[in-house]
């Protein structure tokens, strides 16, 4: 192969590719991405973790159609050090790869094509449009309450399933058993039907930067084992967890009967305020609720105490209840408007979040004993 | 004691102030930072690491003078999270101290101001002023090469002389072993007969972050075991390194025959493009000079090999030489014009670097194996 591409190209599509690649990797293939230069112009980058593969096509100046494999990182730490506005020359031959740029050249060495594993898409058969800018909101709504504890692997991703309610809507939810969320959205065409999928963290993270730079339409294909995005000039192919979501509209309360509504910013700020006292341990904070009188407050035998009051309205009785810090506000830092409403039950009932009856976003908090 | 204070205020200082208390402590009082309020107004924060002492003094309303300690960085987080233009009340009594802002309020334990530990300067009859500037400027170009290896204590820090040349002057030096840097200049008044110091590196690092926010003069005061800097509303006050620097005159080479004259700039780039390709662990980078044609190349049996011509003029014996790219990168950063003197001997000796024979910053490289 033979082929020239402008510098900046190279390396924006190799900034998305080389993110799939583990840093450590037991194959040495799985450290290389592949290079494929076609017939008609155009190259094809290509790097995969045996789970998620991104598949990228760029602008090129093709001289001698073939393709290759070699180190992601150290083909993007290249890019990255070519001076701006250079053009890069790629070919292959006798098992190295020459880079050619201005007074620069490089040879590394290469692994065949042919060795170069890719995950086997199947048939997906439900194919659905989404907005970028609604895949995103899904995202960043959700991701946070993603489990890591890797024995609870099906807690490992986000939830998307469909649902007929009054009207038909797709759902997303994630959720590690101390807090949930959950977006809806209505359901695109093509999605009836779908059938239920966990899509992983790490295909979610790679999505969420490759849409960073989207505006426009994102097309999702799936079956019940794989998913497919594609967005613009890049692919991205993940296998989905092999396991099942727990029926988490069981813990979505739906009779809490107290109702705090407050500023989610000064809110929030007062949270972060007081958790400086906290211990890093149990990061817990308790919300004393009088009738418009809100106390946040934090008591630790080491740092010593805190309290703020925050301005809201509330009317129902007086208790106290306990929250993580950290999760209050990773729930607080999602809601858009001036206004959050807190549905509570008693100090040990999971707490309703939202920003009203009528957001797409929703948010359970389970309590802590303070 | 009772005081009132900006926020801003007392953020800038604690910041500065904090920096100076190390993450974990045996000792606890050594995590606190001493706070006194002075019956004409004023606060007085002070930290220390028993090495190294801080003091600041801002502009605070005095109610009741006195002083207390509590947790440096604790406080530091409430300051930093207070919402912007709040006053703060700081008020300490039975063994707490109060701090109230707006509707936030906080009960910090104290430790007695007296078991406080103060680091006795003694007598510091050397007495000179220094520009911020010229300062910053000695720190900046020596302290890449301050040695961490802590079984040569005596390289881990700057080392500071006077010396009578043509004019007096005073210099600053510090290596590793490997590489050498060197600042000279003009002999301050109040200097002659300073004894010669070591710096310690920690002492480096918070006086150039002092540094940052500072214009005019720098008032240097020291004897053979302690060093104060006052920098305007804060005073550093640090012990020296107890040791002796090695004589670093022998190592700067003075018959090095073969100059070659480079642009630091894309010398500089040159170097860190080929040894993207250089092992993590040697980071070896050969350089063969050849009548005004220069070829930086690293070639590695695992990641490949990568060459580049970088202009220069040379018109000595062609040869080989290698270096550290870390180091040479360390030392080009730090050459601000257009143009870098290079000399050389032979593939062997050490390499001297400079900017031109009146800059006041010299460099010494050791040569690698390639």
């Amino acid at each position: 192969m033979k082929a020239t591409i402008e510098r900046a190209t190279l390396l924006k599509s190799l900034s998305h590719v080389q993110s799939v690649v583990e840093r450590r990797n037991t194959i040495p293939i799985l450290s290389n991405v592949l290079i494929e230069a076609a017939a008609d112009g155009g190259l094809k980058l290509m790097a995969t973790d045996l789970d998620l593969q991104i598949v990228e096509t760029i602008e090129a100046a093709v001289d001698v159609p073939g393709a290759t494999t070699v180190s992601a990182h150290t083909l993007f730490e290249i890019a990255r050090k070519l001076p701006e506005g250079s053009q890069v020359e790629l070919s292959a031959a006798d098992g190295k790869m020459k880079i050619v740029a201005g007074r620069s050249n490089f040879n590394l060495p290469t692994l065949p094509r042919d060795d170069f594993p890719v995950i086997a898409e199947g048939e997906l058969p439900t194919r659905f449009e989404l907005p970028a800018a609604t895949l995103r909101q899904i995202i960043d709504k959700t991701r946070f309450a993603i489990s890591t504890e890797e024995t609870r692997y099906y807690l490992n991703g986000i939830f998307l399933h469909v649902s007929d309610e009054a009207q038909p809507v797709l759902k997303a939810a994630a959720t590690d058993g101390h807090r949930l969320a959950r977006v809806t959205v209505a359901r695109p065409d093509g999605a009836a039907g779908m059938p239920d999928v966990i899509i992983p963290r790490k295909c979610v993270g790679e999505l969420r930067k490759l849409l960073d730079e989207l505006d426009g339409t994102v097309e999702v294909s799936l079956s019940p084992t794989k998913i497919r995005f594609g967005l613009g000039s890049a692919i991205l192919t993940s296998k989905l967890i092999d396991g099942t979501f727990p029926d988490y509209t069981r813990v979505i309360p739906t009779a809490n009967d107290k109702l705090l509504k407050l500023d989610p910013k000064s809110f929030m700020q007062g949270v972060d305020r007081v958790a400086t006292i906290a211990s890093e341990k149990t990061r817990a904070v308790k919300m004393s609720l009088d009738r418009d009188k809100i106390t946040l407050s934090v008591t630790s035998p080491e740092n010593g105490t805190a309290a703020e009051e925050v301005p809201g309205e509330y009317v129902a009785d007086s208790f106290d209840i306990g929250f993580n810090a950290r999760y209050l506000m990773d729930i607080l830092g999602q809601i858009e408007g001036d206004m959050v409403e807190v549905h509570l039950a008693d100090a040990a009932a999971p707490t309703l979040i939202r920003e009203n009856d009528t957001a797409p976003a929703l948010y359970v908090l389970m309590p802590m004993r303070v």
